[in-house]
């Protein structure tokens, strides 16, 4: 259960609808009674019905039934169908359609990518990066785990992942080295994490024992390897592989046995195609 | 210029960085001074550094230069250069990162489409639908506006667009025909615009001299067809084309002679690939 | 169905009621049950009573029965009903009469004033500007709307009005003319209005096929000249008649022929007389 | 110096501009340099600068001189000045001229009413009621303040107003005045207030040497005549009148002695008139 | 009936969940059913669960009975019981314990206070002060009133307390002393207090009849005096006693004779012990 | 640097002044010059001083000069010093005394406990539960961080922390040690902690490699027996200790040799006490 709140859920429609649909006031027809069904036109992992029947329930229209985010269905099958007067059909309509479209286009293809990764090596895991469009966080995070993955961290407070860009600043990769035990310590509830750009620094890292190595754009070649000598120096030492990691490649890198996945590619692309069927209840 | 207020700003940092960097904080690098630079890993028409700008000056970050939103960068320019503390530098990076590479990567992505679209038919013009991913819309508006094109409507209730659904509640097409006169008086500040599905439907509009005739997903064949009997019909009908159209087919469509162009397509894709290169300032 | 979301509606109470009503408090009159009654003390169109449910179902007040929003009702007649607890009812007694008293007085006027324009010349159409009073645009725009006019427009990005103060950065009207038809073509889904100060001013914009001419504080003989003379050069251009018009004069501009009225002056003026009827039950 | 905070002002301007001044934006001026002169067309009280200067300031425009809330201008007088991009003053133009005349536009009034209010009594206090339009607390309150009057009660908690819809779950206004010395004691730093609707209950609630006593809607004749007693009854009880007072009756009314007269009809009524002069700047 | 709104609540939880219960989600144990119940693990005066039962009801769980705010709980007594997905009571649980907790333990201490307050002195009243924790201010102030004090005041705007620190801005208390009835005349509707720092000013206030003598961090011998000295000078003076006072010395203190007692200390201290009792449902 | 935005601080300002200071009003010092300085009246770890800084900021009241948060201060010295109108620095002084009492009172508290802890045993980490007090989460945050612990989780969906409440619902302990290899597998990126409340079962957890176990409530015997045999069985295995640990029995508790103490003591007590001193400024 993703806790996505009310207010989160105005701003969706305010954005949509700020005040009125106009068509439907111009034409009249605001007092009739309509019914709306929201139908996969694809296979989908489906996500956001949870937060379109609070929309329904707060304008009135009364949900007949929905199926749970995180239900598979196929082409042709009911998300949500519900019933109420046709002004607020029209007015809720393709907010619902966005958050139906966008978050089961993400949990979705998330879906899809934990499947061909696992297929290749059922231990890995998936989790999902920070770089998601400003603004889609809530929803954008109930996609991810729906749909079988993780996010990497909800917060930039919430794990220690060391970039080059901090070394940077704290005298380098040795100098860390040299003070990890200290900092385990420190952080002694949280997992350290570094990212390593080549296998040179990899090793260094493994022998270090670290809890985490990112491994951030390797080629297959020095993935296999690195994953291979670090699993050999550092067994507990968890890996994992990043960059540029997406749907075309997750198969090839899923097999070099890193223990996580990290990737952004996942948050973009095609919403999925869900049709909004509206017809008039006499 | 467009109005993306101090709140919608907040929230984009907060989801990103709710309270800290913890990694900064555990390896207490906090009070070093650092630069940062935004660098174009490909060419790109630049949006969002204006709300960059505010959010660095927020954490009291100086700006030394940046590119105005709708530049031209090519392949390794910089959109913008700052220096500061490195604690402020680490909170503000990677939100930054999101704002400008998904916002440039709209706003390029229009551009294009609009480029594309204008070179087989220098008259049309490109308008995006309401079918973002929710909580975007400030800043997808904008690199829509930035990148050359224009929002269909901005709100539900900005505009009259009547679809085949609002018709089974208003009595059906041919109703709706005999009372366009009367409301286009009540709506006398507004084009009506009206979806169609087929040429019949379509012609009858054009005889009838609605305002906007939108043809939905029509193949090219009845796109060219209709878009010439609709012009004889009725010369001051404006023709929009909508449903499907992306940039592979944008040429194809746009040769049609459709007035504008209506997409979904342009919010969707890859984000812009920028590099955020930080140094240490000594 | 104005969409007036709940954080409005929670803002309203929070500025009458930021915590308790004392005064029951002291009074100890807290627990027990009572009745209220909303009602008219003289002929108005009613407006708000759906925020007003909103709210009492918020608190736990059951409402008994209550008018739709666009209901005439005479003097005496009953808006809503409701009991429930005595400290609820206090608490959200005076700011119910103030959504309510306030809606409805701008309905009322409205309603008046369409009323009187269309009495004199039926095809008129009424809109009301941006010249509300900072804080009430989601209810004011309810207002309008329930009285039976529109607003002009709901945000200064959904239409395009050409003021004397754009063509000064732009080159003046006659350059304005000159490039109208490449305008009209950027902004093809739209009217493009502009504003004329003078006869002079409108004819030239009547023989360039402007969409809408707004004449501006034209004196009643400028007017009907002006209706009447662009007319005859271009049928199709929309008049609007705006500046100035109000309760007292609407009549004889409505006469003058203008296609619609834009006024500022319904906003403002006394609340509708609206009298709370509070009673302990037994 | 009235806290109207950020969030208040972003809100103000969303409403107005929600993204754009499409205008401006279709007739590509947004660049050019102008100027804002926003002055009197009729004498008033200024209210609302502070806000306006703040808003300028978001939006990078340079305020070149302005004249304090509360200050009295002249027909003719410029309540601000101020230079930058012509986008940014098209944004901001319409919403800080709402601001400033329904700012001052209440602000005037109240200066009015106050000075006729003293001239035939100069001991008198004016306070306003909590009858605003709802949305419009803060602006209101500054308005009242700045011309010279005081809020009734800033919320419900605040003060201790007995009306008879209290009394009626109380039972009665006998029960209250026996056991007032205790409510007194109860509510040591309030001073207690009750309405009386005759001369009797205002009699009866002096006898018991409640602090305030507010007569509500007393004839002119009721009122002299309640407040000769009352005052020989109980000098240190303050009185106040209410209900129906209105810039037509104030002088009558505040000529019957009363300390104080509650009023709301000071919220509503014309804005006062203010120019925006915008210029090219080369 | 204190008003603590749902964007308030809804506050409180993203708090302390922003996203899920990563625990439940990795343990999978979502769907499952389960109860709740809160019980005492001390003697308390109850708060907050009116506020729990909102919350619970907005995640669907079912409330099957709860205490009002003010029963007095025995250890071991139950506040509230519910039942429904185990998700869900996960995600609530501890964000409700600290409600519950937090508010019941101000409550509880205010009730103790108050009572040991009026052991001495039954007539005295207790008041708190502004001193909360920034970010708390509606729980604290509803546990205030449910504890049986009253909030001092709920805003700087709502009452008239001069401390030194103005008095320095305004010439000394001399000089206030002699413009006290015309600032009485001018704040007729609100009690005048001044704190005072020494037995000599308090009793040139007592001589000007100022409505309220706030005595701040006097000495025990020095109240005594001073309260008997203000009662034979102005006997409807009342007398606040402000500055330190706690559980400690509170019977001292009231005994001295002062109509209210100002504190502080309420506000802090530990939360009331309370368990959460959950439970799975088969 | 923690991230403490714009619209809290409002929050923390509207809680305290909704509007005006009443007092500072009245008395007509509004347009006056004067100085503030915030003192320590004993020795603390100061918190706060940047969001005030940021509020001064807001009210254009000069910030002269400021301790940054975390530096230690002795009873007497100065946290911030700064000027300008009397109106401005009324209505921000208490609300800012609030800030710097409150978060330095943690702050202290928490600065003085993880001294105690290491003073016994430098290798141990204090971290905090989210047992605050509603509304206070970010100011607590800082002022643990600023004290020298950390937050023992921001939010329940940062970490894995398994109760017994969970266990219930999966099948309990030995079901879970069973599956704990491929849980630790799912959540590959975090620590698996788990709650023990006696000694049999921690030794089972530790037995099957878990990565932090949290000892709840064990006597300082069984505390040290636990240590001691876990270390033995799984030396990475890290120890919590936790429930009940407070500023009087840390010492004795740390001295057991835990990795890590949970606390939530310190969010409670007496704020921190400072001192503002408000001059005039001819």
């Amino acid at each position: 259960m993703v806790n996505i709140n009310d207010s989160v859920l105005e701003r969706f429609i305010d954005e949509d609808v700020p005040y009125i649909d106009l068509t439907s006031h111009i034409l009249g027809i605001e007092e009739q009674s309509g019914s709306i069904s929201y139908i996969a036109r694809e296979n989908i992992c489906v996500c956001g019905t949870e937060e379109v029947k609070k929309i329904f329930d707060k304008y009135d229209l009364e949900v007949l039934n929905y199926k749970r985010s995180g239900t598979f269905l196929k082409k042709g099958e009911v998300l949500l169908q519900a019933k109420g007067r046709a002004d607020a059909l029209h007015l809720v309509w393709k907010v619902c359609v966005n958050i139906l479209e966008n978050a089961s286009g993400v949990a979705t293809r998330v879906q899809k990518f934990v499947e061909s990764a696992k297929d290749v090596n059922p231990k890995v895991e998936i989790v999902t990066t920070r770089k998601i469009f400003p603004g889609t966080k809530q929803l954008a995070t109930k996609a991810v785990l729906v749909g079988g993955a993780y996010p990497h961290r909800l917060g930039l407070g919430e794990s220690i992942l060391v970039f080059e860009e901090h070394l940077r600043f704290y005298g380098g990769l040795d100098k860390f080295i040299d003070n990890l035990k200290e900092l385990k310590q420190k952080a002694c509830e949280k997992m350290i994490a570094v990212e390593a750009h080549n296998i040179e620094d990899a090793l260094k890292l493994a022998k270090a024992n670290v809890d985490i190595i990112q491994l951030d754009k390797f080629s297959i070649e020095d993935l296999k390897t690195a994953v291979k000598q670090i699993k050999e120096i550092s067994p507990n030492t968890r890996i994992s592989a990043a960059g540029g990691i997406n749907m075309q490649n997750v198969k090839e890198i899923s097999a070099c046995g890193a223990d996580l996945l990290v990737t952004s590619s996942l948050y973009f692309g095609k919403p999925a195609d869900i049709k909004a069927d509206i017809q008039l209840l006499r």
